[in-house]
């Protein structure tokens, strides 16, 4: 699987895809994530990508032309299954979307930064608008790097044990069971006995149940379906 | 303000810390962040932070002594409003919570990694559990710069344009209406006519029936309350 992300910001984007996780499924050949600087693609003298909004008020707002060549060279090169626009208005993010699009093969994914980018590139070039939640941002880097890790641990091959993504939170409509780890004393915070007891079943019930707590207590919206 | 990051993989933090507001915003000494390694906190040869689950299953745990360590360290230093944990089945993060961290002093947070972290360490040093949304990621890293992101720009003197925090989308319960910049002619497609007008009232009005609209059509939910 491969994806491009297109940014004024290249730099930002180093250490996130370099650790852990991201560097593993690079380094296994498993994904490819490739970081295009959007103003090696200005056209101007200055290399600038942004200019004053039609109709006034604060804030830059990116130009079409930078993103139309950078686009339109990636093109060129190999078909896209998508062209994502991080975007606090897009459809917000859950990991039935990252699940789906952890089937494509190639992603191109767009950084807004300053204001917004001229809505002529999300007319024209954008086959999608995802949010990672309804906060705002600086950009679209951080959403770009969230959106590639939730997309990239779910390919077969890239987490060490093929259950771990299975048992995550979200994956069976459940929040997690608390979970726990040496010492089995803790300044006398002792873990609970039941996971001390060796009786699997018992441990399996006691999760389910304690899942199920947690879920009505905190976030009783995923029960509801 | 002050920020605490405790991690396992400090190194995936620089480059997003390095660049763009946060970056300003540490330049003009608005906000300090400080990320530590959890390693340096370990007790035991091999500077292990995660062992095996009590009651078996997939995934490792992160233990709590290296915590306690860290945290306990960062309290004897000074005072903290908040120990946030990120976690997927906490508290979603929006903008309003944004708003209310951003006038804090200090905050510590927790990034969990693997398969979590001992519950132990949530009940007794946590104060606040936020989720970014509803999809698993490799780990806490990416959650915790998206948070400090989306707080951080809030401070005043932090952006350039005061005004351009406050005109951000869900600031004022609606998503933004499309900007357009230069050229009016983009191979044939045109900015629309009333930014061009000058007319500033017919550009608010306009304006305003756009992120009405968009608002509609894509997240009727915002226009609920």
């Amino acid at each position: 699987m491969r994806f491009d992300i297109i940014t004024v910001l290249p730099g930002l984007l180093e250490s996130p895809f370099a650790h852990s996780i991201l560097q593993r499924a690079q380094n296994k050949g498993i994904a490819e994530i490739v970081v295009h600087s959007l103003r090696d693609y200005a056209t101007n003298k200055q290399k600038s990508v942004d200019d004053y909004p039609y109709g006034g008020g604060s804030g830059m707002v990116m130009s079409i032309e930078p993103f139309a060549r950078c686009i339109t060279a990636l093109k060129n090169e190999r078909e896209y299954d998508e062209v994502i626009f991080m975007s606090p208005d897009g459809q917000t993010l859950n990991q039935s979307i990252a699940n789906e699009l952890s089937g494509l093969g190639n992603i191109m994914i767009l950084c807004g930064h300053y204001k917004g980018i001229d809505q002529r590139i999300r007319d024209l070039f954008v086959t999608r608008e995802l949010s990672i939640g309804d906060y705002v941002l600086s950009g679209g880097e951080l959403p770009a790097a969230v959106l590639v890790d939730a997309i990239v641990r779910l390919i077969p091959g890239v987490l060490n044990d093929e259950t771990s993504a299975l048992s995550d939170s979200f994956q069976g409509e459940l929040l997690d069971a608390p979970i726990y780890t040496r010492p089995a004393d803790w300044n006398g915070h002792k873990v609970p006995d039941v996971l001390l007891s060796g009786h699997e079943a018992k441990i399996n019930d006691w999760r389910h149940e304690q899942a199920l707590a947690r879920t009505q207590a905190r976030r009783p919206d995923l029960l509801e379906d």
